[in-house]
């Protein structure tokens, strides 16, 4: 049973391709505007400077055939299951961010701290991220 | 631009419709069994008890429509974008949930400890939690 989702916005930033997006947002990604459709403005409203969220995006540059993978691209680490692991290559390449709302702009652009997603990335859904250590 | 994902698997729970379902794993969703895809099976080595997983999986019962709601459906609190919530129900109504792997079966049964997801849950993607204050 095939599912079919349409993307809420787009990811802008000055990461122009996968090779130079860094793995994680901690070492190192740069700030990044999520350009939502208007057409979803009501569902940002609460969404304010210091909102920490979770971004879900479609990494279509990813490699939907790759099941097993040398964790960090390092080939002294085993294979492994993807599922194992955070690579951007696997099935339903789903990536998953999280961030702080830096700004907003007019009429739904959200400002966020760094964000490891190359620019044209799709994005599917925000959610609040919790504080509890149960987060995902 | 639609994205077709195909679910890699399926949940199976003693949760047998949304209105039982807690909404968040701490206040005391059952064991579930994540059942996957044999033909993913690669994709899944090196999972094993003790692993933390974040499962994310598609919410198929939720309302697409809605943009906003009362949080937690608690009506003294104010309509909030549902990017500002976890609510289920959102244009792309994608689950977030980490779990902890207590078991597996053959060839493709992951038996988890709190899913507070209903039985025929599609599952999109399963990931490797991370330890650090970073992970989304």
């Amino acid at each position: 049973m095939p599912i079919d989702m349409t993307p809420v916005g787009v990811v802008r930033s000055t990461l122009r391709n996968r090779r130079n997006a860094p793995r994680q947002a901690f070492k190192g990604a740069p700030e990044a505007t999520l350009e939502i459709d208007p057409v979803f403005a009501p569902a940002l409203d609460r969404v304010t400077s210091g909102t920490e969220l979770i971004v879900l995006t479609w990494l279509h540059e990813a490699d939907r055939t790759v099941l097993r993978v040398h964790p960090m691209d390092d080939e002294r680490i085993p294979l492994t299951g993807v599922f194992a692991t955070r690579s951007p290559d696997r099935p339903n390449p789903i990536g998953l961010h999280r961030v702080r709302v830096i700004g907003t702009g007019p009429p739904t652009s959200i400002h966020v701290d760094a964000l490891e997603a190359v620019d044209g990335t799709p994005i599917l859904d925000l959610k609040v991220a919790m504080k509890e250590a149960s987060d995902a």
